[in-house]
């Protein structure tokens, strides 16, 4: 019998909403019902990837911690380099930095100065676009490394928080939009 | 012309080497040069899948937030599950804790009390086995869900801290050792 291939939909079902989590008036969205399902989680690494084919992407980049998980799958499925971007201070080498603000304070992330070649080809993977905030921070990162984002890859969405503004003129899509 | 294929030394010697990070005194190995070689990064998950094939394990399990990085890919590799071992708090179901000692303090991770089925055939991927306390309570962890581990394999290994004496009798592999 074929394998059905995974749809959008079977991810959408598999996501498991908590909540209450971290914080009284979240409904987090915990992905890890469909990592710990093989057939979702090589669907959903497949959907990321999207149009691209292996020779078309440079480097995969992911966001610490939970964004590592899908953007060195869809790395190594494109047999691209798998690039880093984690909090300030994780990165051993010499690091770009930027701030990005946060409802409360603000958040500062890194990338190392020689993570890729002027020119790279890079696709930007994550797991949630929330307010947009570290996802635009990781764009600046990755323009002062000289690379081109093909585009902007998230496995959820949350529409309502508008995310999708902060990354305006950027190439961004999304699987499940909630 | 065929691809090469990546031996150990060709990543030992991809392997970077940052003295006095985190702090004074620590030769940090730097895995971000392997990773950024599309060649090498895809090598390096291959040989930490080893001896084993589609179908024959059925989670591969890695640890916030490095070794996400390496165990989703091989996660992809395999058509496995992939599940998160991650710092206390982070994760947002019901888990189960463990404790290990630092040498100063101690840390906690936790595991989904839902993340495999009993009797699950369990890989555990991490980049780096130091002292091995990590991997000691991941094993712990994995045994409380009735896991069943194959093998725990590492990119590196830090010969001279006798990791593997905190991991006696368990299948240990590792591709680099310093």
């Amino acid at each position: 019998m074929p394998v059905q291939p995974v749809s959008v939909d079977d991810i959408r079902r598999a996501i498991r909403n908590v909540p209450d989590f971290p914080q009284a008036g979240i409904q987090f969205k915990d992905i890890t019902p469909v990592l710990g399902d093989p057939r979702l989680f090589a669907g959903c690494v497949d959907l990321l990837a999207g149009r691209f084919a292996p020779g078309e992407v440079d480097a995969v980049v992911g966001i610490d911690a939970r964004g590592f998980i899908l953007a060195a799958a869809v790395a190594y499925k494109l047999r691209a380099a798998f690039v880093p971007i984690r909090k300030r201070g994780k990165l051993p080498f010499k690091t770009y930095e930027q701030s990005y603000d946060l409802e409360y304070g603000s958040n500062t992330v890194a990338l190392h100065v020689d993570a890729v070649k002027p020119g790279c080809r890079a696709l930007l993977v994550d797991d949630l676009l929330a307010t947009g905030g570290t996802a635009w921070a990781a764009v600046e990162l990755l323009k002062q490394v000289d690379a081109r984002v093909l585009e902007i890859c998230f496995m959820i969405e949350l529409g309502f928080l508008d995310g999708r503004k902060r990354l305006a003129g950027l190439p961004v899509r999304s699987l499940v939009t909630f």
